[in-house]
């Protein structure tokens, strides 16, 4: 049977390392840990990240990316965000052009404000490459619970290889050529996920956040169809049916960081608290930037970047949010009809 | 100071008669029971439906009709979706053609399939007509959390002034010329709704919950093109943020009936359980009737269709659902795009 790789062992890729193994293929998983490799391969479960789920014997760990990387057919990335660029950089030696980079990370490069698939065409540009993206907490998909996932690449045909791949009766696979689309949906959703978590720690309630996910979608829209997307991708499983999923997901930590920042809690403490990287406040500063630069009104982002960096106060910028203007719903929807 | 009056002393009548009263306006609410009224009149709260909110001086409860819409500068329909018709009826002889018509409940009639608008022109054919839609809870408005709408009529000024009546600093009112859209979306949903409480009621998680949310007000959309309204109105608040809401509530009598369904029940002992109306259910009878006539897939609907009236298992129905052939994300995108 045919070998793929999974370069990461979190949540997402074991989850997905799943779905591969159940459909037959040799599955190797990458870590940087050995002892993390030798628990999984002696244990066959993922205690940390999916406990509970037995690991067929046709996925083993490993700590050589030379291995791991050996005629797969597809290499799956699924490591944090900000790792893209090192762990494409490390693959280089090993990698063939005819293999497939399959993305699952979802956010911007810090610095650059890439997206991923650009940083990974500077480190590999001669691969074939996908990003899968859509509503999937990892732990059902590891439970097979039925999800559906969208893949997006320039190349159709590529696309449809890894869609086959991954598609089975509980893991439904749609394609989609808009790559910048499906990638700003994914990165930028975490603005407003941010955005609902301070919501919660304002103590707001369920119309609140309806409203800012449904004004947030519509805002990260304009931009998207800016920087080149296709606008009907927001409103699609990797734009609105991500946001809905992360949004309301305790598992989120853009909402948890959100909620302490609603709390009162200033940025340095937040970060010191959640010690993770807050997808979140990267796209936001990504966002804020691009949108200044091509005049694109993004008032629900502005908002949050003045609370991230400007020391406002959040619940005078949600009251502020609500008293603006007096407007009509479809002059924004003429806006989007006519592409602007 | 003006006088407005409210028909209906449920949650909703209730919350919005206190946005007005504490604007300064005059509110008489109408209701059927005299023992109702007397009781919010005394303890100065609807203990049954907003326990704990205290009504101000300037809202008084009445059961004489007459005396409800004497001198109102707007009458409020906060009846159920099938008393519409009946309530409207009752108000001829009372009503003067310059009194508007807020309409504020959400479905469609059931045998005619009419929607509210409609039903309300045939018993009321000289008044000004509005309807209000969008994701608020009663709850929360009544306690002054933050909460966005959109009222929408044919007559653009006619939306300004109740716009101007309900703005708040915490009640932040849209206008939208796209009056069938609205009521489509308010009144459709509650298919999308009842789909999701199948969803739960079979165990299935956030990811199948938020993919049936994201292609369900597609296909809505798709129809309501049909019916004459704009497409992106299903992506605003009355869409799509009404939808979210819905659907991640446990107060939503739809979703609670979708649990039974999903659990086994029969469409008989749903009901009685129940004990109510379930607008997703005539929902779903209209939209299956008029997606046959006019040729629209509507895959969901139909699916839900099959389980209440074909006696098709909700689990059979799902799986189908997943392994319709796979498709791509982008063929649906452009066909809206092309407005078919």
């Amino acid at each position: 049977m045919e070998k793929v790789c999974i370069l990461g062992a979190g949540s997402w890729g074991s989850a997905l390392g799943l779905v591969l193994a159940k459909k037959g293929y040799e599955v190797s998983i990458w870590t940087l840990s050995q002892e993390q490799a030798d628990k999984i391969n002696k244990t066959k479960e993922n205690i940390d990240y999916l406990p509970g789920v037995l690991f067929p014997n046709n996925i083993t760990l490993t700590t050589s990316l030379e291995e791991a990387v050996l005629d797969s057919k597809i290499i799956v990335l699924a490591v944090p965000s900000q790792a893209i660029r090192s762990v494409s950089s490390s693959l280089k030696p090993f990698v063939k052009d005819e293999q497939i980079v399959v993305d699952v990370a979802k956010g911007l490069e810090r610095g650059t404000g890439l997206r991923l698939s650009e940083v990974v065409a500077e480190e590999l540009p001669n691969n074939p490459y996908v990003t899968l993206s859509g509503p999937s907490h990892a732990e059902e998909v590891a439970r097979d619970i039925p999800t559906t996932v969208v893949v997006a690449s320039e190349n159709l045909e590529v696309a449809q290889i890894v869609q086959d791949m991954f598609m089975t009766p509980k893991f439904r696979v749609y394609t989609n050529p808009d790559i910048v689309g499906v990638e700003l949906g994914g990165a930028l959703k975490n603005i407003i996920a941010f955005g609902a978590g301070i919501c919660d720690g304002l103590g707001y309630g369920d119309n609140a956040k309806a409203a800012l996910m449904t004004r947030g979608i519509r805002e990260i829209g304009r931009l998207g169809v800016k920087m080149g997307a296709n606008l009907s991708t927001f409103s699609g499983l990797s734009g609105i049916g991500d946001l809905i999923v992360t949004c309301t997901s305790m598992h989120s930590r853009n909402r948890r960081a959100g909620i302490l920042i609603g709390q009162g809690k200033s940025l340095e403490e937040t970060l010191a608290e959640v010690k993770m990287v807050v997808e979140g406040i990267t796209a936001t500063e990504v966002a804020y930037d691009v949108s200044k630069k091509l005049g694109i009104d993004m008032p629900i982002t502005s908002a949050i970047y003045s609370v991230l960096h400007e020391g406002a106060n959040p619940n005078e910028v949600v009251a502020d949010l609500m008293m603006r203007n007096k407007t009509h719903e479809i002059e924004e929807v003429v806006e989007d009809k006519l592409g602007f």
